[in-house]
């Protein structure tokens, strides 16, 4: 089992955060344009679309302010089975977020991808928040031939 | 043990990926402004000094055009004894960089950001190749309270 890892701080409180990581408008905001489905309680599921294919997420837990962790359900084989799991801590005007998408079944090329994509949607959720303007997808950043 | 894990495609040669590794103008012009050293034999060391500190790196493989490896001799505790691995490939037009810093005892915090801030820096190395411009420290990205 490996894990992909990331840390952001947003200069936001940890509500706002939440707020972008359980409602659809907020994840529609920095994730992907075309996400529909149930975020804001347990059991609920999103559905997230892109270009090439997407994934759907069940929500397993919800703290508000302080974390949240779906699991894969519906997606690539590779992410069916993992979970992503978002902690957030205030830190003076900060809200630090330890990402951790866990539960990859072996460090196939397809997850170096992914590491570095999720960080390109951490600054987009982050610019989100901060300025009013992520790039979800269809207009995230292209960070190689697999876009 | 755990790794950080990235995978970006620059639209150049591996070649030039190559070099941006493994000459001191080339890594200035992406990590740090401040980098010396010497990075194109293997037994050479770079130092790379950021604003809080630095590492250096001992050069331990290097096959031109296909891979770079380094360790971590001097830096941080959790740095030192770990490596980072360069795998080249070229795609049609695409240099695919497949990047891993392994060797982590901890999956730490420290860890969670580094592995955001190196995204960041991927990126910085391929927007230097195509476009002629890096954003290496001091001008980097910063990404939370932790820049």
């Amino acid at each position: 089992m490996v894990d992909i890892l990331h840390r952001v701080g947003v200069k936001a409180s940890v509500d706002e955060v939440y707020t972008a990581l359980t409602t659809i408008d907020g994840l529609a905001g920095w994730w992907t344009t075309n996400t529909v489905g149930e975020g804001s309680e347990v059991g609920g599921v999103v559905q997230f679309t892109f270009g090439p294919g997407g994934f759907d997420m069940k929500v397993l837990e919800l703290v508000p302010g302080k974390r949240v962790l779906w699991e894969v359900v519906e997606g690539p084989e590779e992410w069916v089975g993992t979970q992503v799991e978002w902690e957030l801590g205030q830190v003076d005007e900060w809200a630090i977020i330890l990402f951790k998408h866990e539960g990859w079944k072996e460090p196939v090329e397809f997850m170096n991808h992914c590491s570095t994509k999720w960080a390109i949607f951490l600054m987009s959720l982050k610019s989100m928040i901060e300025t009013g303007k992520g790039s979800p997808d269809p207009d995230d950043v292209s960070i190689s031939n697999w876009h």
